[in-house]
């Protein structure tokens, strides 16, 4: 075996270690966002008889252009956020991940910058270096929200092409105003050129009441761009479904970069069968919000605190060691996520049980080490 | 909706349509040189229960390694060209196309560039647009066949960072000598830095007997990658699983740039359960190359001729006006492919009956039009 030194690697990509949680063997892996129900029985059965049918023509290519999943898709997005869309304006691909890559590389790449409003998901930079994009990080305030009067600022100094705003962010948990949205979009029109605005909505499904989806913006806002996932709400992170709604012209600029066919039959056939089960799996979000909200609720009387969520997940502290908090966790059978903010720990919420694990844990550790500030 | 001009859309990318062949309602499709047998029965009962079972856990993300499936393809390339690969020397994405977008991801990019030999698989310069990569085209005698020194000599001038050797090439179908390959490949080292050869052998399982693999190039070799894909010989364009074999350090390298979890539950399952069955997908290879040796034999009767196949498929002429002869045969129901080349068309080998539809319709068009030339 040779080693990387001696391969003609990108001279950025040198000294980098793969993204992704550690995979330690855990009780309860709480650390990757995953909605722990199992899918329903009857959608189990749907599934089952769906990917039969589909292996028949396993021989032929898939359709390409993914239609009747897009249909579906612009149905489902239609439904739930009021916001009228249609197959042309909805595109989708093996996870939001690949959405992303998509759009920075046929709005970013070599020359173009993004501007991400750091912390935020991890991703949006790695897939910026991965396609040769600049990368900026955006300003917080100290309570993880973003300045609206700020943040335009910022973009209107650096002008990036492309913005990731994350809402709910990952991994703080809470949902951006859409006047801070609003107010971003706004600034990227530039004297000479303009930025796509992506508003990565990856746990909009969990947001607390009363908090529109920034695909009610879109109306009238030809550069911005929604993205959505089924992995977390639809609880199929196995299956690798990213989806995004922005204007038509935006799905066509996509299809110029996307590789052809890279949605599989056996994803399209998926997909489409779980948008049939729609309000079933949904029904999960409730349970994992009132999870959620119960982790919330708990923390104070442990001397912690927690950022306001509206996601399937809570970032808590203080702790003077988060990383050793982390590792007591674990050592109890409870694997978080250390998401590299000093003092702040990323936890999953999933079943009750789950959650009792966690807190029974999570009270055991403060004991042992009694380190929250 | 807006207009592509109103987004800001990467320059290069202005004025391009979607890659993709034409979705021309046909009786015969043998434009796309997909495995027109269906799998076979005792396949489908197995995929539908591997597939059920990983439905279980689609709410859990997939192995994100795909360490089962990479030691299946590993054991079936060690098998079937006597070259021993592990694990750790393979790697999969979703079709071979997002293999080899990740390959010039890694090593190739922003100010680096691609050679090509072309005429070859047209999704190599996209690919490269797609990751900002450079773009050269080699040469070709006029029988499309690459001549080893020239290639050699034009390496050493250009200087690219990957070349593209596709083996046995699409759309002319021949394979390419492996001392071709050998001396592209000692021609990669440069004074200042190397190269990688990528030989894409999507098409190898159909080669006429005698044809090595360049899988059995790669002791020695850290900078060759040989691609595969189980669309084609597995008969299993649907399912988008594309793979290679290299030196585990380009592995490494590769998951650098690789979007974790990108391969989903469905997809491992579904490949996994094909490999069990290789022996009896490989059977409808034969049936495959036999209807591929009757096309070219019956060519001469038709005053047409074709350029020697190793693949599913055949490049015949010589028209006087392709693109008059691929409407001829649409016209009568067969649906070929006008891949651009002056004179020339591209027929999938397909099944016996297929075959028999186009020769019998090639025989009417050449009766019409009697332009070969």
């Amino acid at each position: 075996m040779a080693t990387l030194d001696e391969l003609p690697l990108r001279p950025e990509l040198r000294g980098r270690t793969p993204y992704g949680a550690p995979q330690v063997p855990a009780t309860h892996r709480l650390n990757t966002n995953e909605n722990p129900y199992p899918l329903p029985p009857e959608l189990l059965g749907d599934l089952a008889k769906a990917l039969e049918q589909a292996a028949v023509t396993l021989n032929r290519y898939p359709d390409r252009d993914a239609i009747e999943l897009r249909t579906e898709l612009a149905r489902y997005l239609t439904r739930t956020t009021g916001q009228p869309l249609e197959a042309r304006e909805v595109w989708a691909a093996n996870g939001s991940n690949e959405v992303l890559q998509e759009i920075l590389q046929a709005f970013g790449g070599a020359g173009r910058s993004a501007l991400g409003f750091t912390p935020s998901y991890s991703m949006h930079p790695i897939i910026a270096a991965g396609t040769g994009t600049g990368w900026a990080d955006g300003h917080r305030r100290d309570d993880f929200t973003i300045d609206a009067a700020a943040a335009a600022a910022q973009v209107r100094a650096l002008r990036p092409d492309v913005v990731f705003v994350t809402s709910p962010n990952n991994p703080t948990g809470t949902a951006v105003a859409l006047e801070t949205i609003r107010a971003i979009y706004d600034a990227t029109t530039y004297d000479d050129g303009a930025g796509v605005v992506v508003v990565d909505e990856a746990y909009a499904e969990f947001a607390r009441a009363g908090t529109p989806s920034a695909l009610t913006l879109l109306p009238g806002r030809p550069r911005l761009i929604v993205s959505r996932t089924m992995s977390k709400a639809f609880g199929m992170a196995g299956l690798r479904l990213g989806y995004l709604a922005a204007d038509a012209a935006v799905v066509d600029a996509l299809q110029l970069v996307r590789l052809p066919y890279h949605l599989s039959s056996l994803t399209q056939a998926a997909a489409l069968t779980a948008l049939a089960h729609t309000d079933a799996l949904l029904a999960t979000v409730d349970a994992v919000k009132a999870q959620r909200d119960r982790i919330v609720a708990a923390l104070p009387a442990l001397g912690l605190t927690s950022v306001p969520s509206d996601a399937n997940f809570v970032l808590f502290g203080h702790f003077a060691d988060a990383h050793a908090a982390w590792q007591a966790l674990l050592d109890r059978g409870v694997l978080v996520r250390d998401v590299g903010l000093p003092g702040w720990l990323r936890v999953t919420a999933g079943t009750a049980e789950e959650t009792t694990a966690f807190l029974m844990a999570l009270a055991a550790v403060r004991a042992e080490l009694g380190d929250a500030r």
